[in-house]
């Protein structure tokens, strides 16, 4: 929850005058983000979401982003639109950083899913898969089984002031990831941050997907692995059988699953769980002067890892 | 900026069910806000700020402020407007803290103050001062001279840690006040916050005035003591003369002051420096675990207060 870089009224408005979107009429810095600094502007027109990419997001990766949000919304599906500017650029400058605006998405996380949401988000991840396919940009996955060994290696001697055991941990899950990653299953361009707090609903239908920033090529059944571990534990970090089910069955009547992916799917879903633990146990092991975020906290994540290294089978997992 | 604690769906779906705004739209935490917890709220009926108040907001202070903002905005002054439940009440519970839903207000901050706009800030506070002049409910300033010794205190072993000199300046400016403080002069509901954060512009027109938090019972001149400070030094902390004519015009344009209040404002004006100055160290000195906040920096106080003591006459401020 962060707003890193300020906005002066001068900045505001030679930054606006670019675009036809009327007036300003409020500009509020929004909590949530841990990456970037968001605003939600409103306008005579309508509001809007200004986004300052801050220097954790490549430059060279914006074209991807935006891209994709462009391509996925002129396509119908609910993700926010970029807006361009008279000089027909979704990509401009503000306060010395890139930046860019996007229509406002109505809806709500939702904090405790019932399996329906968990179907609905399957649905919807699937039809993001089909409609990205014909997406051209490519990006890799900066967060791949390649980037764990360094994100294992930086973190490993402190891992265990974190959590008793969470350097054999990582270490464990790792060697499996690398034994037993898959190579032959269907790739394309995935969400990879599929989370609660990044799908809309309203009146319990879901109104948008937000937050492209870690979207990339990878394997589409590890997008679903990603979103197990995000929606199918509940709060105690208790594993909820019915949600995953609804959650692959939502997937998948849209898009079955080929088998290899279904086999796959546990060595994912464990996968999933070590990356964003990594991720965040690094965060937490090097906290910036003066953040003005709390990082989350990575024993989320290795609770998760723990049950998910129990269990026997995709059936577990709910893909049959 | 802070979102100090998460509402779940069903929590808000509840306290909700108590006002008549329609359903939900939107739901999004604001950074910015130190001692509450604010959400922007879209339903089907408009634009709201959700509040929750966290613990250094007394729940014995609330009719006050949410009593004062009804006041306010019923007799016409640009205030939030606190939206009644079905019950008449304007204070209610949501995840156990206290809770309030105002009106939004559009508008935008002016982050480099022109003559005019601390001409229309000083006016605005005048006719808050009018206005509130009927209110019948009564509450002390806690952060009034009488709070200023224990907050020295606290914080003068460490002071010069922060800054070289820190020590002897708190110490000398306090004894100042402590001889100094005018006793006679009139006194009213003050807005005690009159940050450039907090009055908003619309096309260079005042739009509103929010966060009355600190509201309270005062000297009526100690509010624009405060706004001298707030609105009157650029960015790099220099006085400017034609900002502090052109606030306390506007001020008079409404509300003549007295001569005792002239004669006063130098001396109020180091004394809210120092106020400003006290509580900014403190929180610096005492950042707590988990902070979500980045504590503003007491050296903007320092300057301010530094400045101030070499002021000769109440026309080095704008009065006259």
């Amino acid at each position: 929850m962060a707003v890193y870089t300020e906005v002066t009224n001068a900045a505001l408005e030679a930054f606006l005058g670019a675009y036809d979107v009327g007036r300003v009429l409020s500009f509020k810095g929004i909590a949530g983000g841990v990456e970037n600094t968001n605003y939600l502007l409103g306008t005579e027109t309508g509001q809007y979401i200004l986004t300052l990419y801050e220097k954790r997001v490549a430059e060279e990766d914006l074209p991807f982003f935006v891209g994709l949000m462009d391509h996925l919304s002129a396509a119908g599906f609910p993700c926010p639109k970029p807006i361009r500017n008279r000089q027909g650029q979704a990509l401009a400058r503000l306060e010395d950083r890139a930046a860019a605006m996007v229509s406002f998405l109505d809806g709500v996380e939702v904090t405790r899913p019932q399996p329906a949401h968990c179907f609905a988000a399957g649905e919807t991840m699937a039809r993001l898969h089909a409609m990205a396919s014909n997406f051209t940009i490519f990006r890799a996955n900066g967060l791949s089984p390649k980037a764990w060994p360094a994100l294992k290696n930086s973190a490993i001697e402190q891992a265990d002031t974190v959590e008793d055991g969470m350097a054999a941990l990582m270490k464990d899950a790792l060697h499996e990831a690398q034994q037993h990653w898959p190579t032959a299953i269907p790739s394309g361009v995935i969400h990879a941050d599929f989370f609660k707090d990044n799908v809309f609903f309203l009146n319990n239908s879901l109104s948008g997907v937000i937050d492209f920033y870690f979207a990339c090529n990878d394997f589409l059944a590890y997008d679903l692995a990603v979103a197990l571990n995000a929606w199918c534990f509940d709060k105690t970090l208790t594993f909820q059988p019915e949600l995953a089910n609804a959650l692959v069955q939502g997937y998948q009547s849209i898009r079955p699953l080929e088998e290899a992916e279904i086999n796959a799917l546990p060595v994912l879903a464990r996968g999933a769980a070590l990356r964003f633990l990594l991720t965040r146990i690094n965060d937490w092991l090097n906290v910036p002067e003066g953040a003005l975020v709390i990082p989350h906290d990575p024993k989320q994540f290795s609770a998760r890892l723990r049950y998910l290294r129990t269990i026997q089978s995709p059936q577990d997992l709910g893909a049959a």
